[in-house]
């Protein structure tokens, strides 16, 4: 028993629980308010009870009286729900040449070497020509590094000059929401003599590395894209994914810029200013990880994280033109991600390129030490085109063409292409259903989200917060129980539907999102946006990788007549990253011919 | 996409949905009823969002124009939600001699005989002396017609005469909501042309077994003890543990009574009259599988199938004097059980001993035969004291002692007896938080409760409801989705402690009721009663068998000044239900001995 206090309980951690049989825990009777009613009184009870208003001033007190309020409905507790789309699965030995299987409780750099040593093994790697437009990679700033025409501190401080000059009014690129340079130039200095040491610990060392605003990393607070969640909520130490990419020697270079509390699809924040997309900054980098997407399109990193609660990777990713991965969910602990909702979130990669995602995400993925193995072991794919599999894609035809023109004419160039140089195949089937996932995901990420952060904000007050989010809240807040039970059993229809279709094919393909990148107009400057038909349009594709927990993964395929990235996705089984990411690289060698260098480029490698 | 009604969406069974790409599937494009706003006019929408009436009506409107009623709340699908408390589980083979672990995909009578081998490896079975009164147990009615002393066919015709009896105004004692003569004496028949040719199935065939009204089970309604359920939802199949019994050979002799839709704790049914207790028949037998424990009491059933959603088991077991068993969640198939929850209900086993409580637990359990297990192989535990191990029994005192007087005193001189005897160990601890859990769990019941049948509520309107049932509908659905998700919070909180209590010992004790059965007003009859603070008393030892999933069993052990039988209460780790039974059969050997007949007794197999 923590302390009762007027409004919720405070729940003790389990931890620091005492069970033994002089424990100080409080033995609460059962205080029923509530008299014994039978016969008439009984009915007229029920009368009153069943008018609507009447009604509900009674339930609002038998709640309260009851304790239901003080000791559920208010009651403040670290713990998630119960239940969590972790899929099981059967730890099997890779066979196949394709793949690489990895024993558990290697390091974040071991894992990493693994990744290198995949990436190696293609025939590809050094064929950077091919790429009409490249962002420089990791494996260019290793070897940079390595050579010493450059080191981590001279990329710091060209990083931070570039910042410094995208904040300015004419540009307002509205990249980061905190960035300390004093602490980058710190670790930028220690990665610098680690090289002239000849000690750097991996290939990320010295690499600069953006984290959303949703993702503990100190010395900076976690504010969620808000003006006061970091006020109730200070950050104490780096979550897990940050932990491991430090142990890497990369450099974390600040708190990227997002939607307030990932309550959106556009990005645009009235506290922070809205990210602006490279490739055209009058318009919207997409959301919620809006900055994370503007950086890597930017050239600031090769890589950024962010978190998918809705899309959040994909969709910002899609609209500038970067590659967008969400892995299966529990592939990357949440520790220290703010719990904006429990059941659909995980943490994302947005990269350059396909071979910095592989890299990174072997650098973050695993379960956490200190807990039972929940995830299988972490498997890598060789990146070797002329070894891969034939792979059968499931296309549902309506689903696939409610988008743009542009971008449905896009993708079909870029699966027309695969069919032709790998000879993959395209199975037509049809996936019901898609929009009543859309609003159950809607109601489920929702609930969670208030549920998860109404303590808080009972604190603050609603004033705080930006009016689209203020909107969303009241949305929110509105869903009852049988809304949130409902939606759990369309998840679980759609489970199955989704387990049949990869019965038929290895993944699905569709567009990542139905629009390009949108003008922000001079009104959201104050307010935000409410765009929901926008919104519908940026998160069609995206729900099934949230609300069933699998991984997906975005991949720039080309341009729209105004010359705005347009993405593609595909959608794999749990667990099945190194297959996707294979699936990712390949379907970039097609396009890279014609990848486009954005409005907005800083090169942190080329002296200038 | 099945048929889009006014109100909800009737979604295809997934079987029957065409995934392939001429599919009839009709594909619904995103239809968003909300302009884009921002600036002063999202700052006047976002004031009147924010005001308690006009904003709870807008967001009805909301709500419902965009298709959020009609897709998810309003939702009509046959799916369970995502998530329920399975608890993970591996695979041991069982060294010990204490405990027989079963094959997989054996019949339910080769279950059955599993389990006989195990009561005759006891020294104990034929003491029967040692029991001061006991019911007529399975055995015995194998024996009786094995050696043809006896038939099926008279013990059904005993049984009519006898339920017929029971009816008449002086006695009243509502212990069925329909039976069918001709039905049982047709079975009878079989069973007793089986004996006669020497074919009998199993031990079970021909004993008379009664269900709950919560199972389907034909020629039968399925009513759930409401007027109204079975009209919108026919029974067109036995349930799966009803299909088992069958299967073995049982004489299933009506569908006994039960609180009307599960949603009380006395038994007390204004439609189809009180089970009444036959210790006391002025008194409640409990609830809500108040006529499954009166028909075991009453020796007109050896055993009798119930559902225990928050103790529904249990709790009527104790205030009856007989076995009650809730094995672990999913140990017993759900198939054909009405969907008044998903998470917290499982099949039980009420009996008249622990031997038949084991034989009828060996043979419904087990997975269904189309899936894949998600449960652990079967264990069934030789029934010899001799040889079992020492049990560390967990004992949470302020929980233990919240109850009568007489009933702590009973169940404190149980437990002198267990260390006594047979050198058992208590472990002091103290379980926090036990009244939230209360509250948690009433919050996830009632909440699934109504999302199950408020689509079929919604047909016949409330009207047809009992007055209490009305008052508890209402207050279910007044939880709001935060409601439900911080009551799987503590749920997840008290999945932990639990596991921590299970490190310190094998089992839980505790009594199983805080008070003994009590009387039954004369105001009751039309409108049911309203007591929460007897039903608080009541359940206040039962959760954690439903919240958690673990196994739990009652055992009576006494009985209170004025006669009224006491229970105990072993909750059990996940799967641990052999330990369970064996614990409850040592507890059963020491309390045999004072063991009463109740007031109104039928002996079906003794000629009268």
């Amino acid at each position: 028993m923590g302390i009762l206090k007027d409004d919720g309980l405070v729940y003790e951690a389990v931890n620091e629980v005492d069970l033994g049989p002089n424990s100080d825990q409080l033995y609460l009777h059962a205080d029923v308010k509530a008299p014994r009613m039978a016969g008439f009184l009984a009915k007229v009870f029920v009368w009153f009870l069943e008018m609507k208003l009447i009604g509900n001033i009674l339930l609002y007190f038998l709640k309260k009286n009851n304790r239901i309020q003080k000791l559920v409905s208010f009651g403040v507790l670290e713990e998630s729900p119960l239940y969590v789309p972790l899929h099981p699965y059967e730890e099997i030995e890779e066979k196949e040449e394709e793949f690489k299987c990895l024993n558990r409780g290697l390091s974040p750099s071991q894992q990493v070497q693994h990744a290198v040593d995949c990436l190696q093994s293609s025939e590809m790697i050094h064929e950077n020509s091919n790429f009409s437009f490249r962002r420089w990679t990791i494996m260019d700033y290793s070897r940079a590094y390595a050579s010493r025409q450059i080191t981590p501190l001279m990329v710091a401080e060209r990083l931070i000059s570039a910042v410094m000059q995208s904040t300015f009014p004419e540009m307002n690129m509205s990249f980061f929401i905190s960035y300390d340079a004093h602490d980058i130039l710190r670790q930028a200095t220690e990665s610098t003599l680690r090289y002239q040491r000849g000690e750097a610990i991996s290939v990320l060392d010295g690499v600069p590395i953006a984290v959303k605003d949703e993702i503990d990393c100190t010395p900076y607070p976690t504010t969620g894209g808000s003006k006061w969640l970091h006020k109730v909520r200070p950050c104490k130490e780096d979550a897990c994914c940050v932990k491991r990419l430090r142990a890497c020697g990369a450099t974390l270079v600040g708190k990227t810029n997002m939607h307030e509390l990932g309550a959106g699809t556009s990005g645009i924040n009235p506290h922070y200013g809205t990210s602006r997309n490279p490739y055209d900054p009058k318009r919207i980098s997409g959301g919620s990880s809006s900055g994370s997407a503007a950086v890597v399109c930017a050239g600031l990193c090769p890589v950024a994280l962010g978190v998918d609660g809705g899309g959040s990777v994909r969709m910002p990713a899609a609209l500038c033109g970067v590659i967008g991965l969400k892995p299966s969910f529990g592939r990357i602990p949440h520790t220290g991600v703010l719990p904006l909702n429990w059941t659909v979130g995980m943490v994302g990669i947005l990269a350059g390129t396909v071979e910095d995602s592989l890299i990174v995400y072997s650098a973050i993925s695993g379960d956490a030490e200190s807990q039972q193995p929940t995830t299988p072991r972490l498997h890598l794919s060789n990146m070797n085109l002329s070894n891969m599999s034939r792979i059968r894609m499931a296309k549902s035809n309506e689903w696939f063409n409610d988008c743009s023109d542009d971008i449905r004419a896009c993708c079909l160039r870029a699966l027309a292409g695969l069919h032709k140089l790998y000879g993959w195949e395209t199975v037509d089937v049809t996936l019901p259903d898609i929009e009543a996932m859309r609003l159950a995901h809607y109601v489920t990420i929702g609930s969670e989200c208030t549920t998860s952060i109404a303590h808080h904000l009972e604190k603050t007050g609603k004033s705080e917060s930006g009016w689209d989010v203020r909107v969303a809240l009241s949305i929110y807040a509105s869903f009852n129980s049988r809304d949130y039970l409902n939606a759990q059993r369309i998840r679980k229809r759609q489970m199955k539907l989704h387990e049949k279709i990869f019965r038929m094919a290895d993944v699905i393909v569709s567009p990542m999102v139905g629009v390009t990148a949108y003008e922000i107009k001079d009104d959201v400057r104050e307010t935000g946006e409410l765009d929901y038909v926008n919104g519908a349009a940026l998160v069609r594709y995206s729900i099934a990788g949230n609300f069933l927990g699998l991984p997906a993964v975005t991949v720039p395929v080309g341009y729209d007549r105004l010359g705005l990235p347009i993405g593609i996705q595909f959608i794999g089984k749990p667990w099945s990253e190194a297959k996707l990411i294979q699936i990712a690289y390949a379907m970039e060698a097609l396009c890279k011919a014609e990848y486009k260098k954005p409005q907005v480029y800083y090169d942190l490698l080329t002296p200038n």
